[in-house]
This record gives C-alpha cells, structure tokens and sequence, in this order.
C-alpha cells in the first residue's frame, strides 16, 4: 500500500500543501499546479511531484490537480477526513492554549475531553470543556472509544499519564512533554516541542548580535 | 565563540534539559548528573555531554552539574535570561493560543503587543491584550525597540506581515505560517509548523489499523 511507504518528511509537508490549497479554494480557483506549489512553499518542482505522489493522485498534464480533488485526497491519506477524538491530558498553559486552538478541527482532531490532576483545576471549564479527574480517565475511554491522547504535563507527571492511557486502551499519543514515554510496541507516540524552535531562533539571533 | 558553533540539532535539546533542570530544582535537589539526563531523555550520555559541553559549562567528576548554575548557563547561552519583546501578528485560533501559553515567559519571550488585519478582531481583548491595528505596528516598534515578530497569519498575509515586520526594523521572526517568507540576509526566520507533527501520528497510526 502506498501509504505504508511515504516518507515520514513528505507527510510531515503534506499541512503545508493544504494549507495553500485551501487559500486557492477560498479563491475560487479551480487548479492548481506543480509549479504553484513550488513558488509558494520554495520547494523544488520534484520534491512537490513526489511528495504528491505518495498521496495516489495522479496530475492532468499542463492543468495540474483540481483544488478540491487534491484536498480530499491529502484529508483522506492523512485519516483526517474522519475526525479522530482525543483526551487531553495536563490543563495547565500549554493544555488551555491547544484547548482553545480551533485549528485542530480542520486537522481531523477533536478534543473531546481534558483532564487534570491538580484540584485547583479540576472542575473549572477552559475554551468550553469542563477539566475532569483523571480518574475518570479510563471509563470514559472505553464508553467513547477514544484512542487518541495528548499529554501536556511537566515531565514527571508525563510517564503516570501515558501509563492511563495506555490502560485505557489509547493507541496513540501525541507527547508534549520532553521525556521519551516507554510505552508497548502498538502504541504510537509523536513527540512534539514548540520551545525547540524558540530556542534555534533565539541563537540565531545571537548570532546575529 | 563557543555559541556560533554550536550545531542546531543540541541548540534543538537545550530546552528539554531546562524542563527536566526545572523539576530537578523544584524538587530541591542541588546535583544532576549526565546518567540523570540521559535516563530521563532517553540520550546517550555521549550525546548529552556533547550538548552541555557547547554551553560551556565543565561538570565535577562522579558529581555532574549544579543545577541551578545549569539553569543560569543555558538560559544564558540562549538568551532567555533576558526577556525579548515580540510583536504578534495575526490573532486569530493560533494567535490566540500563543497569546495564552504562559509558558513563553519562562523561555524568555514576552509578547507585547499583537496585530491584525481584520476589523472583526481589532479592538477586542485575547488573554489581557488589546489586538491593534497593523497601521499602529511601525510607529510602536520603533518606540518599544521590539526585534522579534511572531507570524500567525494564513499563507496569503504571511509575506506582507514579515513586510511590515521588516520595515519596522525586526530582526527575527518566527514564523508559523506554512510560506517561506523573503526577507533581507540580516534577517532571521524560523518557520515553525505545528500540524506537521500532527500529519505524522495520523499517518503512523493509519500503519497500525
């Protein structure tokens, strides 16, 4: 299957032709070509040809691909077609502000859930969503079958919480925290930390001083 | 100088050891050791020592690092010790999110202000501050000596925000549109994607249906 082989950075760009795919629906454009692709995102012509291809679409010579065709292809090849449900895990700052980001929803995520082990925030509503306690972490996984979570505690915490949600029955994890989860075979982490980029920016800076 | 060799990818980790620095001090403890980081992080303590080493700090044998003075050492090399001023623009979901993550403040960054183009924005109150209008942003950032801009526009005002930005005399952005910005050489971008992340655990959990 073509998606088992696509190279983890072509699916890492693939937001970002979506992104520009959707300013040319808002347009009210109907094509869109390799070439649109690659003045925009400054990628070469053959990266974007590529990176496409892992998808299954197939260009009309000349034309390109049709905006709307193109979107539903990468939203599918992604499963974000299908809204995945996630539990949040950790409802203090970086928490409330992936809580409030309406982003997600357009990325096939829906945060159906935050939880919290503090009582000082247990119990209070954020973008909407009351933060429950953790210990009704496990029932309600298996009653809404989410097997998505998002953990955004600090990191000694961070362990304990994937434990929950592996004993919950989640299959896949979404770590905001900086320590690597030990976690079985069929459980799926991603890492992800937005201080990384700060930090290169930050020194690059310097360099500049 | 040490600090113009160092190789992005430790520039990239720095932050992770700050976070686990972090809880080390709020625990009380006054050592931390290369063994301690790389059971935490998961790193070889080769790769650890190598990383510390470009901040140019020495460590005590069978001891390791103080860990106050590792905190002030990496805040320092980063220049998180002192806090820069940025200018947000675009306040809409992701914007928004940025405006409450508190947590920029303990990695040096104090957005001062924050920007927008649309008149359904300007005007309103995000977590504590009033969203200006670009036509405001020149005047300020000369006023304020802000160097660093955050863009959090869609792709079509991502270029003509870093336009402004520039002209204003900003020094570093950190971009969050999906666009490869073009910007004078002294200039410093960071583009910073946070969907790509998502893209790749969509795709790696698809593997595991």
């Amino acid at each position: 299957m073509l998606k088992n082989s696509a190279p983890l950075p072509s699916v890492r760009r693939l937001p970002l032709y979506l992104t520009v795919l959707e300013e040319f629906s808002r347009e009210g454009r109907e094509w869109i070509s390799t070439t649109d692709f690659s003045e925009v995102l400054f990628l070469k012509p053959i990266q974007v040809r590529k990176d496409l291809a892992h998808t299954g679409i197939i260009g009309k010579p000349k034309k390109g691909f049709k905006v709307d065709e193109l979107i539903s292809t990468i939203y599918n090849f992604l499963g974000w077609n299908n809204l995945t449900e996630a539990f949040l895990v950790g409802s203090g700052a970086l928490g409330s502000a992936l809580l409030g980001y309406e982003g997600f929803q357009r990325h096939g995520l829906n945060i159906v859930a935050a939880f919290d082990v503090s009582s000082d925030i247990i119990g209070k509503t954020i973008h909407g969503k009351e933060i429950l306690s953790m210990d009704k972490l496990p029932d309600l996984a298996k009653r809404m079958q989410v097997k998505l979570g998002i953990i955004t505690v600090p990191s000694s915490g961070a362990q304990q919480a994937a434990d929950s949600l592996v004993e919950a029955g989640i299959s896949g994890i979404w770590n905001f925290s900086p320590i690597k989860l030990q976690v079985p075979e069929t459980v799926v982490v991603q890492r992800e930390d937005i201080s990384s980029g700060l930090a290169v920016l930050s020194v690059k800076l310097g360099r500049f001083d």
